[in-house]
């Protein structure tokens, strides 16, 4: 782990990437009694942070591997993203989804140029498929979130932002798979001035506060929280860096999340997440300890169902 | 109308408004054909560009008829402009709303420490209690689109974009009152290279449609369209200019307004009003004739209400 792995990764991604803007709200910093800033991934290309992680694990790959394509098994960001990036980059992408993925889904993916190959809705039978499609194209295997390229690069929203605010004392980051925290935390220690990292993660899918305490990796007993991009668990590449460079996680409610979601959608105008609303939300919690600080918030996308807003 | 009246103004008013963002949507470019540029005033202070416009206004009062407070009778962005202007330049502002206004917008006025009075709900009694405020403060009405003031502050929205992009071949306005219009279109005449400037006005309430062919102000006979911000009708200060310096209206129904919102929502992921989607339903009308152009859209505000969202 090193500060010009994250130098070279964000120059290697940047023709392929948005520099998304970092927005401010004098009425939400009022609320909250510090000063925000919001790394709006929401504007990134395909709608989320996840193009940068998914453009820098094919981009690293060697030329002999890369032009064999890549896979992945995922019905969410990370499979547009990967279809996206390889498609940028010219390459195949297989998605392997079970085959009750939502049609919206499966539309989207395919409008970004992937492959979908279905499988039968259950974790066997798609790591099955997936190791199938391996064998017969070399396509290489990218997990979403587990993957050090793919964490170097989710870390480059943090570097682009800590460039901009040089002297942000806190950094807010949502935990889901802990990829995007593992790279904003490395982001914050090699560039950040004493920046600490606090982690926001759904009270009902608490693994990552679960796996701080017991020093293992712990699992989701449930997943019912609104924060679909939330629910999944660490990985053993993404946890020693987050043990590391993590100060805290702070776990929030789905009231919460939808309060916050709403003061986005009201107050910045900005279409987000359940799962980048609770970044907000994590802020509001804890405002006691920001009082007067700077603090940044990876917003981290803004593919949400308008349909079933939760307001 | 000359050209130093505009940059006065925005000289005069800039401490006082948000320079709001320029933004670019690669996929809704390859819908429309051309290269869209979106002035978004949907992050400008309270939501949307009215701010310009009563800002402004009050500056150019002199310093014995400011103190004095102004006046206006509107219930929709208007009102709220003219509380925050007002607060923020340390006069009252006193606001003119029928009994049964909906709380909500009763609740933004007093947010922004407007002072309201109530009246019954006709033109009349509005118009009365106007007069009778006016008689008792010396307070100066302030009209929302007809006043030659007011149409300066909302030109400076036409003016910063194209100081960002100068070569603008087009630059399409929502047409209501006729204020944003006029404003931008002499921004687009004393800064633009031949740009040319296209209202969008709802089918169902295409008054300036009409007043252009007749060349007299026509009124609307139902204001029955999703776009509220667009259901008044052109006054005798900004018609002239309009006459004179907007090349073509296109009227747009209000399936295609919903249409080109749902757009902005899942492609660009910002929040607008109908009234300002409705440009871009206007340039996907057009998009024959703006093959291959730079095009400006003034995304005028993002007040809406998000339970009643068309989708």
């Amino acid at each position: 782990m090193e500060k010009h792995e994250l130098i070279n990764c964000h120059k290697l991604i940047e023709p392929f990437i948005h520099r998304t803007p970092v927005m401010t709200s004098r009425q939400i910093d009022e609320m909250v009694g510090c000063s925000l800033y919001f790394k709006c991934e929401n504007f990134q290309r395909m709608g989320a942070f996840k193009i940068r992680g998914a453009v820098h694990a094919i981009l690293t790959l060697p030329e002999s591997k890369r032009k064999k394509g890549v896979v992945t098994h995922s019905s969410g960001n990370f499979a547009q993203a990967v279809s996206l990036a390889a498609r940028t980059l010219g390459i195949a992408a297989h998605i392997v989804m079970p085959s009750n993925a939502p049609e919206v889904k499966k539309a989207a993916v395919r409008s970004y140029g992937g492959i979908i190959v279905e499988c039968l809705p259950s974790l066997e039978a798609r790591e099955q498929q997936t190791r199938e499609i391996q064998k017969e194209t070399g396509a290489t295997f990218l997990h979403p979130s587990n993957d050090y390229s793919v964490i170097l690069g989710q870390g480059s929203a943090g570097l682009e932002l800590l460039q901009e605010i040089p002297d942000l004392d806190v950094l807010i980051v949502p935990v889901g798979g802990g990829g995007l925290i593992a790279g904003v935390a490395m982001a914050a220690h090699f560039f950040g001035k004493n920046c600490k990292v606090m982690g926001a993660e759904p009270e009902t899918a608490d693994d990552a506060w679960r796996s701080m305490k017991s020093g293992k990796i712990e699992t989701n007993l449930s997943t019912n929280t609104i924060a679909d991009g939330l629910r999944t668990h660490l990985g053993d590449v993404n946890f020693p860096i987050i043990q590391n460079l993590v100060s805290e996680i702070v776990r929030i409610s789905d009231d919460e999340i939808i309060f916050a979601m709403r003061l986005l959608y009201e107050r910045m105008k900005i279409v987000v997440e359940p799962s980048s609303a609770i970044v907000l939300a994590a802020a509001l919690k804890a405002k006691d300890r920001l009082k007067g600080l700077k603090v940044g918030l990876i917003i981290s996308g803004g593919n949400v169902d308008l349909k079933s807003l939760p307001f």
